[in-house]
């Protein structure tokens, strides 16, 4: 069942074989993260990425005023690093942390390493997860630059149709990049589009 | 010394010998791209990625009133491709085109599985490459997310050194996201600051 999910997940554009899944899913260490704790900081050097198999889990960086900025959410099924430093061998910009109590995969970069020398295709799924990620990450700064803050919205809802009622308000606009009156807003007036279409 | 140039841009972060550069860049067909050519539009499927020897290219997407939003400039020594139709097959969202007369080398996504396949540590270089891009989309949307305008210029400044006296000021406007007369002010309250400093 949950390497099914762990295929749901990929499937989108990704191939991925059961093997694949499997040959990940079973090596990884499990561990429960409870609300509130820290898997990474700004600052540390981090050797794991994690994938989410139940609760929630954010990555963000505060700036001068020590105001957050949340980069990504990971729910269910979603993987979650900071690869500044889990590759770059650089101290982390970024927070990880748990929004939920949570139990994610420990991913170690070693793992990643064995198992592209050991199975056909593997480094092949390996690049395409990246890449994936490099035009999902591309996509939402061109949004930033060009999209109004409602459309951002709408786009957010539907990358994380399961999130939206489970982080305070705060926390989308901090990924939205707008305050909480203007997220306040836009949802009243999309409130008011439906009623009146 | 080309190789020599293509070693420099990538020791930042990244391990690479000269035999991985040469190996990568004695495969490519050079091209040369007058100033105004595409070399990928909206909608298009690519193979290819460039890198950089002469002049400057830039990838933009349009929005629906036709506005041009900057996602990358690739001076010399850069890097430009547009991963999501490279790697998962999917029509560009991007355009690619030469804001000055350019040469580049072409490289094709062939070339980098024969050499993850055939040069031992090639397919780690690779993927370095990857996981550096990823920092710098991600850091460039906390940028947007966070970062006064002015500390996104001058941000602007040290990634693109070689790049402000060579764009107008329009495309520096829609790199950072902002109007031209916000990057006409910012750059008139520096240049008074520097004055009174």
């Amino acid at each position: 069942m949950k390497s099914l999910e762990f295929n749901n997940f990929l499937t989108g554009n990704i191939s991925v074989t059961d093997e694949m899944a499997n040959a990940l899913l079973s090596q990884c260490n499990k561990l429960n993260v409870a609300k509130g704790t820290w898997l990474l900081r700004q600052g540390e050097l981090s050797k794991n990425a994690y994938y989410v198999e139940t609760g929630l889990l954010r990555q963000y960086s505060t700036d001068d005023k020590g105001k957050e900025h949340i980069l990504q959410f990971a729910p269910q099924n979603w993987f979650i690093s900071n690869r500044e430093s889990e590759y770059l061998n650089k101290p982390s910009s970024y927070y990880i942390d748990a929004i939920e109590d949570s139990t994610v995969c420990v991913i170690k970069k070693d793992l990643i390493d064995n198992l592209s020398a050991k199975i056909t295709g593997f480094a092949d799924f390996n690049l395409q997860l990246l890449h994936k990620h490099i035009a999902s990450l591309q996509k939402r700064i061109t949004q930033l630059q060009s999209y109004p803050a409602h459309q951002r919205y709408l786009d957010f809802i539907q990358t994380y149709p399961d999130v939206l009622l489970r982080v305070p308000q705060t926390m989308v606009a901090s990924y939205l990049g707008i305050t909480p009156e203007s997220l306040s807003r836009i949802r009243k007036e999309l409130a008011n589009s439906h009623r009146t279409s």
